[in-house]
């Protein structure tokens, strides 16, 4: 698998750059090319939705697969770098919160999760999802974090609780909590299954491009923490609408709270007959 | 001309919008489809910055014309909304605050501004910036607003002072300021002319699309209030990085404060032979 | 009326400063000693309340007066300065949003206000809240701006809507909306009174200092432009707790729009006999 | 020790609370009383400062001691909550980033710190460092997280390099790195001796109280981690002005990272002869 560096053609003049800002030297550009490792700590619900509800977000392609109406909630705090480890010296260009909703579905037969929804705290982050086709938007978004002293703060121990909260333009949108029994073999499955997006961008100018091409990413270096779990809530409101609003849980489902780390790669068109890469998440 | 309300194909089944999100209704999408429509106060610094800086920004199709080296930093604060006005009735979801820079050039002959650089303060004109190839980022962005009661905020008229000020990642990026001495006729040529940008998204998977068309926007309704001019200056650092910093003032030229409207109907190629539009700015 | 520049004795070596942080010039202070000049842009809509709910939160001294249950919600966007207007060249330090609720009542048979509760979108004007005894906090405000160009942004004339939102934690606050109908003379009784705060101050160190003192800060300077009414909408929502959501509407009332200036020179101890002074908002 | 959890006599009648807004259940309060519980994550770098410069920041009745010009820059993200807990159920309300200047200092021989600079990234935390009379101010702090998967975020081991950095009113205000070396025994001196402030408060209303008086705050359960140790870097820049600037690093010191937990019950004035209490930071 390669990766292109920029978006224009080296063989012309003018300005350059892996995306916008285009300038003379590239370094303007507000993102860097993959790879991009990530490395997060998450906490996650598993739900049920209404089969039908989460069918309605299947684009062509994607099928509810044997498990209609699986659905997560997923809390995460990442810090990521590019190849040349450059973010990790400023915190504030390398850390990011993130939550997403994850459905199941299939792509040929091979179980996929789907993402609706999915906000992040950090502008490079949200457009980086858009080139995957990942439709992020801002929020604010905020989880608990695992102490090691004191005597009042979340343990990865039984009866650590852990929460996480969503608000999207001052409105509530999402709250979790998990509040830990033990510790489980293997990681939850929908944070173990490729991601399916849509490439899809307004096609401002009639060129006809980026209507709709389903597609996954490619990821290396998938790591889990040992996975704690334990009993779970969460609600969805309704600040962002009614289609977010029918993706609410109609029963709830196990906790899970873990670190992840990954390395994103690139991104492949899901054709038929082509196959689908490793998970992914950030 | 017409925009496409969707980047899905109506005769497929699936999730729908005019971006991302898709969803079932379509109404999840962080954008709405143009025409937008556009009111803002303008505080705008014309300078001079190195004319082989500026080429080296300019993208192939586009020549530093007959002023090379004639630029210009522009604060403004917009309230928009679309089509139905719906946003207007949410004055968080309908504002926000922008900076760019402005570098004079041509399109076969005809005088057009290129946007090298450009912030906002919220994501959806962030990202409807992107849809355009206006390379916008994410920033904090304040200028004066006039006032009409009290002896100390700035008034429209001679000897009142506005400042704007744009911090980008907790860094001072720019800085300016114009002390009004009176009116003039008609707005400031960087103000008056089309805008040019470069239609670049990253191509992840891989399709070839996306990869660089010279466009401009199409905008109807300009209205222009009266325009107050004074002695202005202005600062460039370096915080956007080296890039950033070449396009800083050799020399600082009138300021201008003044009122601004229009609407953003859609955006054509810029092809050999084919003409370009009306200006547009956010 | 004099106002004291520094809280720490001038006889006595160390650091200085009007407030915390103190420092060898004293240049550090986060606050600015009065007099502050404020000039803003009102968006404001009268209420009833609960009259029992608004008693409720009256303190020894002040009485609910011949208006009992009048109360009103206020939205306003700040330029400020200090003695010498070194703030305006930072919009971001110059400038601010506040939400207000007023409840009617009376010191002495005199008509006064009380602010239960406010919101500003800035640290100082925040602290200087507390200074003065005005239970300020941190939330996101946004209210419309009046437009003069362009068909679609409101206007200061008959039709004319003005949106204002608050949003604290994350929640969505209160939400209003005024529809203007015409012009009246004299601006709204609650925005044309003292404001009555309570000095209190948690006592840290068991000093016994600052356990409610009643007061009135003392302006000049007061301007206002031609005031606009109209149709208006509230809600408040319990997002700040039970005791806010006690003071919800239960008839609502007209609405106003308009521009405001004063100075804010210094506060006064609410004593029997001693009267009180002009109106304040800031 | 005691503490009181209103500043209101409950023997009146009127709205009650910790602090402001006073509410008819006292319930609305910004601030919880004490004890509040913390919990968090430091990265510390110690430092030589001009001695000049520290003991100008010094108020009668401390003096420099026996290491003048001994300083530190702590970066810390805290977990708190009050004798309930229910902050943690609201991770947007108990989290908070903070950074602190230092300097060694003595109250009458015991060795102390003195706090001439914080910044913390909630309003919360910042007006109850005022009522601790620690000059706590709002800034975006940001610092790298420990990572335990993944081979690029840092690791609590030897080569694992943690940063941090504060900007203020968009300026960038300081930057620190760590890389580690190893293990230390015992903390840092200047993060394990009380802090020494200096409860002030604008006399807005001409009372004469809160004018400056020395206070010790008391902390049980003092809880440090394994203390990791490296080679450290520091940059103060002159944003936050010329006092701030003259408190820049004149040598660089060692660099540590550690958890620490704490519980802060009270303030105690720092009066002749009475002694002081044990150490305290948030």
């Amino acid at each position: 698998m390669t990766t292109t560096s920029t978006t224009t053609d080296p063989r012309t003049t003018g300005p350059v750059g892996y995306s916008l800002p285009l300038s003379p030297s590239g370094h303007s550009s507000m993102l860097t090319p993959p790879p991009w490792h990530f490395t997060g700590e998450v906490v996650m619900v598993e739900y049920r939705v209404d089969p039908d509800a989460a069918a309605a977000f299947l684009p062509p392609g994607l099928s509810p697969g044997a498990d209609p109406g699986a659905a997560a909630a997923v809390f995460a705090e990442w810090q990521w770098c590019s190849a040349n480890g450059a973010e990790l010296a400023d915190p504030g260009r390398s850390q990011f919160a993130e939550f997403l909703i994850l459905l199941s579905c299939e792509f040929e037969g091979r179980p996929m999760a789907r993402s609706p929804f999915a906000w992040v705290d950090h502008p490079v982050p949200m457009v980086r999802g858009w080139v995957q086709g990942m439709p992020k938007q801002l929020g604010v978004v905020h989880q608990s974090r695992a102490t090691t002293v004191g005597g009042h703060g979340p343990r990865l121990a039984e009866g650590g609780t852990f929460a996480g909260a969503l608000s999207v333009d001052g409105h509530r949108a999402a709250e979790a909590s998990v509040t830990l029994t033990g510790q489980v073999e293997g990681p939850p499955l929908l944070h173990d299954v490729p991601l399916a997006h849509t490439l899809a961008f307004p096609d401002w100018a009639g060129t006809g491009e980026t209507r709709g091409h389903l597609v996954a990413s490619e990821v290396t270096g998938v790591e889990f923490s040992p996975i704690w779990t334990g009993d779970a809530s969460l609600r969805l409101f309704d600040g962002p609408g009614a289609d977010f609003a029918a993706l609410a849980p109609l029963e709830v489902g196990r906790g899970y709270v873990f670190s992840y780390a990954e390395t994103l790669v690139g991104g492949k068109l899901l054709r038929p007959g082509a196959g689908s890469p490793s998970p992914t998440s950030p």
